[in-house]
Formats: C-alpha cells, structure tokens, sequence
C-alpha cells in the first residue's frame, strides 16, 4: 500500500534530500521534510487520501479542518487533482497559514474560536454537502502517504540502525514504521513528543487510547490530545519507544538547526533533532535519521528564539550597574566595553529605579559577547573597576 | 577540466538540492550551496586545488587567507586529504568562522587588523614555510572546482535558460560559466554584485580590472576591491550580463528564503536571489536557477533582518502617542490593542519627553500587527479614539 502510496504522490511531493552536519552530530541523517512542497509532510498523505477517492467522492469534494500544515497540504492536493477542497481554520490561527492555505486553491471559513470550535464546523459542513472528511492523521490513506517518508530513507540510507519520528496523532510514524519494519525489521523506530503533552506515550505505557490535557508549547503542531485509535494499534506493534523532549531542547534544537544546519525548522519539525541532541536515546554511535516534518514556523517566533539562545549561549548580556551621578562617567563605562570588544545593542539609564541613591544613577545594558568566556571576562574586567552589577537574565 | 574535478572532489562534496518555492517566484530554482559541507561552495575549489599538488607541495602543506568561507574550505579539504593547512584570519573576523575553521583541522594564525593585514602574513609564512597558497578565486583548479556546480545544474535542469550567480572575485560564475556555455552556449550566465562594490562590472564596462572603493554590506563575501586577471578574462567571454542589487534587496531576499524557503542564506549567497525577485533581469518566465552560494550568516544579523523585515511588512509596528495623566489611561489605550487583537512586544512610558507637557505622559508601544492592513486599521482606531500618535520607524 506504501509503495502505491509513492507511485500515486509522485506527481506533486519531491524526495527531499537526507542532509548530514558534520558539527551538529556524529552519525545524524537528517530527512529535511520541511523543504519538502508547502513546508511539511502533511502534502504526502493528503494527496493519496484524496487521489484515492471515488469518482463521485471526487466529485463531490473534500473538507478538512486544521490551523496549520495539514489546511496546506489538503488544499495544494485537491487543487492538484482538480478536486474543490473546503477548509475549516479556527479564528485563532495565525494570518499567513491562512493565506497559504487560500494561495494553494483551498477555500477557507474561519471558525470563531479554538480547533474543536472549526472541528464541528467541518463536520456540519461536511454533512450538508456531503463531502469527504480527510482526517489529519486516523486514516490508511493518509498514513500510507506520510509511509514513504520511510522508503525513501531506506533507499538513501539502507544501513540506517535508528529512525526518529516526532509523534502528534501519530500518522506519521505509523506509515513510516511500516514501511521500514516490512522491510528491515532490525531498525529501530523511535517517537519523539513534548513533555507538555505525551498523549501516545502514555497511551502506550497503559496500553489504553488517553486524553492528556496539556499546554502551549512551541511545538504546536504535535499538540494532540488524545491519539488516533488507528494509528495508536500500528505504533503499539512497530514503534520500538517513545522519549520526551523539553521546551528548551527544542528551542536550542532550532537555534542550531537555524545556525549549524543553515535551514529552518517548526518546533514540531524539530522534536526529533532536539531529542538526538539532548541524548534522550543512546544510539550506540550506529546511523540515525531523524525527520525533520516541517519548517513553518512564525518568523516572529524564530527572532525570539535566536535572541534566547544568544543569551543562553553567552553571545547576548545583559548588565545592570550603577554608575555614580557625575558627568563622564557613562563615557568611561562604554569605553571599558569598547576595550573588551562589547558591541551594545541596548542602553538605558535609570534615575528612577530601586537601586538609585542620591550619589549614582543605574544603567542597564545588552551587549554582545563572543561566548561564555568573553562574558566572564566583561565580568571580571566590571568588578576590578569597581562596578557592582547583577544579571538579570540567565 | 571540470568533469575531472568533479570526479576528484566526490568523495567529499555534496551534490546539493536545487529546490522550487512555488510562493517566492514561478519557474526559480535555487541550487542551495548553502546546505553544502561547511555552509558553501568554497569548499569544491579548494578541494580540487589540494587534491592536485605535487607530491613534495602536498608534503609541505597549504596556506590560504581568508575571514570567512574560504578559510573553512581549505581547512576540510586539506584535513581530508591528510594535508597541513595555515589558515591567516584577521582579528575583526568573527569567533565563529575562527573555531569553524579550527575544528575542520586548519592552523588558524591570527593577524591583527583587517583582510590585507592577514594576506601579508599568509606571503610571509608561505615563503617561511615553502607553502603552495589557495587563492579564494583567481586559480585554474579552484574555478574548475566551482564549475561542478554548473554540471550539476545542467543535469538536474536540462532546460534550464539562465543561471544567475553571484560575483565577489569571480572564481565562481567563472566555473559556472565555462561549464555551461560548454555544454549548452544559449543557456545565459547573469552575475550579481552589491551595488556597493560592483568591482567586476565596473571592469568590464571600463574594459580594463578596475578598483573599486566601497562599503560594508550585508554581502560580505562579496566585497572584493578588484577582480582576480584570470577569471575577468573568463567573465568578459562568457558572462552575458551583471546586475547589481542594493542592500535592501538583499535583506528582503534573506527575510524570504528564511519564511518562505526554509533556509538561512548569507547576505552574498542570497544576492542572486535578490536579482531575481527585484527583477533586475528580464528572465521572459523562462527557467531561471539561481545560486545559493553559501549560509554562513551571522545570527545576529538574521535577527536583525527579521525585525527590519517585520516592521517593514506590517508585522510590527510602532507607535508613539500621548495618554492624560490619570490613573486609568495606560488600560484604556492597552484594551484598544487587545480589541484589534495587537500583542505587545515593547512598551515604555515616559515622564520626561519633549512631547510631555503638564497634562500628559508619552507612551511609545512596539506592537505586533498581521500585515499592512491590520496596521492601518490600528491607526485609524487610534485616530477615532482621539489619540495623537506619530510612527517613528518606516
């Protein structure tokens, strides 16, 4: 069926490349899914879903509901077949998903409110038009679909020990898990999920479907609560563990994607790379690839993750000092900085503020450093001159 | 010449990806040297200049000059091929290229000052040393090198009808161009420059090698004063034509391979781009493949990118307007953002402001907006509401 599957999506998806970076990780294989056409995996299943259709089905068209890459990968693929798609996006999503999703032929109704909100309005349309519901992840089709992520690893990459798999409804690691354990039964599939929200891990773990309430997390696009009954049998069988990943770990995880890899992740995407770096697994030094799913992620997002990694990585600090309350003296303090090679992205100077007495006022700057040692340096340089300052970040 | 090199560097380079963005342009493809070892292309010319020294040249070893990719090309290359590389980098170049260069094997020496004051001691040490000197560009085996690119975009894109490729030295659209023309003669080379040093076109125009004065840009692997000889006589023979690109081109080019590409580029690596979504060619809707030459980027300046981009898209807005001095004022202008739905990202009140009289205080508000529309709904909103408001940035 996953065979089939690739014959019946060549068309439209691209076999996109299996990337390696030499300072990221030894042994890491990186199936770039987030250069693949719309920005992620979901064009694979969609597109066999729908090219599976019958000729009154087809006709009829298709509806899906989704604030994100699966309204994406549905709309390119109906158009593609000529085929009218209808998707249901709750009001809370952001405007570019929207617009990518109209860009790609699909036709767009907002749903006041959350994803449940634009769920029921995708059913209730669904029936009065009597369209073909294509579900995000509980389907044979759509599995099948993302499964050729599968075989195309194992073309690339046929001594591949370990393959790594974020994990949301679960369809995607189930079509690939599959094919890969059809055909080579020794490699191992590992899940990734948020810890904010492990819904098939703990599934797994008592053997029964569970909701699991959860939080935001920058993995938005494996936020699921409750897995599919579908998928959940297929990862019970095939999938050989699952391992959680932090907020943090997926945040460095994109950071050194961003710098080290030179492409652009989501968080979801990410999860598995995050895990491979966190070493939430030991790989035993053999060959691992890890799916990378996706890349949309708000750029808004991506600056303020960089900003946090500058910081977390000692390339941003931040200081607060006092300075006393005579002219010159900020002069002085920014030519130790110049010395030291601080460039100074922030500047403020306080003459209201907790800190100040009547002899000094406070200064609180952002500067950047070359890494942890230049910023103990600028520490230790600050406390021989005779400043007092605290951190306040990190 | 070239089909020998490409032979001769495959154990170490990467075939690339050429990849389509059906939302940046119809008919673009982009060869993404940017996801090549060591983040671009320098290395092929490198590799294919070490791996074609004499044996008593290769005994000795390697020096090259370099404060950016071609530094770590040559350290990787020679390491490779079990050779001693020296590596001169001047001070002002970045930590990161430096450990980079180091960690590919090189002998990193530091050279106070600038590009010139490392390239007179790399002459110094060469002689001391009895070295063979990689030069970045003007070299029969380095163009060769970077002319596999060409053969791998003829195989990938038979019909393709332009490349466009960005010109610092020439070394590459010098490779390219002998490649292709070969091959295919009506298939047309275009070369990019940063309007700020447009050295090569210059000399062409002139018809003479021209120096050039310039600037910092964001290109900066592309600063180069004046063209190497060897390859200014390849470029007068076979580049059809050079187009230059401003830095706001750039940026704007850079902002769109990161959302809508997945990809991080540098600024010179990102120049062909440019030309291409500025129109600064008339490519006739016919294929057009543009190099990615390379993704070395500073992280913070694709911060900084993101946020110019942001504000100059709508996407962030800033807004300085006046509110009475009552308790109550700052809520009530906050609920106003909240109604149109405008996070805040930076706010600040001020007490002493040119614009505060006895009345009022200023506040001045980084919001996030959705796109240009939204931002002028906010104003107007504003406006109705009876709050004088002027708009710093943009």
């Amino acid at each position: 069926m996953i065979r089939k599957a690739r014959e019946t999506i060549s068309p439209i998806v691209q076999n996109t490349p299996i990337f390696t970076s030499q300072r990221m990780a030894e042994n890491l294989f990186i199936k770039m899914e987030n250069l693949q056409k719309t920005g992620s995996f979901k064009i694979r299943g969609a597109y066999n879903k729908i090219a599976n259709l019958t000729k009154d089905e087809a006709k009829k068209g298709v509806i899906a509901c989704s604030a994100g890459n699966h309204a994406q990968g549905v709309a390119i693929s109906a158009t593609a077949q000529g085929i009218k798609s209808y998707i249901t996006i709750p009001s809370i999503a952001p405007l570019a998903k929207i617009d990518a999703t109209r860009q790609y032929g699909g036709e767009v109704i907002i749903a006041e409110g959350l994803y449940d909100d634009a769920y029921e309005l995708a059913l209730k349309i669904q029936k009065e038009k009597d369209l073909t519901f294509v579900h995000p992840f509980n389907d044979e089709y759509v599995m099948a679909g993302q499964g050729t992520i599968g075989l195309e690893i194992l073309e690339e990459l046929p001594d591949v020990k370990y393959i790594i798999v974020p994990i949301g409804g679960g369809g995607l690691i189930s079509g690939i898990a599959v094919a890969v354990k059809e055909q080579n039964p020794n490699c191992k599939i590992i899940g990734v999920q948020t810890e904010l929200m492990p819904s098939m891990k703990v599934s797994v773990e008592k053997g029964e479907l569970t909701t699991v309430e959860g939080a935001n997390s920058l993995a938005d696009g494996i936020l699921v609560k409750t897995p599919g009954d579908k998928t959940f049998e297929i990862v019970k069988k095939y999938v050989d563990d699952i391992v959680t990943v932090s907020e943090d770990e997926i945040a460095l995880a994109l950071l050194r994607l961003l710098e080290e890899g030179k492409v652009s992740a989501e968080g979801a995407g990410a999860a598995s790379i995050a895990a491979v770096l966190a070493k939430k697994y030991d790989f035993k030094n053999e060959p691992v690839c890890a799916v990378l799913s996706g890349g949309n992620i708000n750029i808004m997002t991506v600056s303020k993750i960089i900003k946090q990694g500058l910081f977390k990585t000692g390339r941003l600090t931040e200081i607060t000092t006092k300075i006393p309350d005579r002219p010159g003296e900020l002069i002085k303090l920014l030519n130790i900085l110049k010395e030291i090679g601080c460039n100074i992205l922030n500047i403020e100077q306080y003459t209201e503020h907790s800190m100040v007495d009547v002899n000094c006022y406070v200064v609180r700057l952002v500067v950047e450093t070359f890494n942890c040692e230049h910023q103990n340096s600028l520490y230790k340089r600050l406390e021989d001159e005779g400043y007092s300052y605290f951190e306040e970040l990190n």
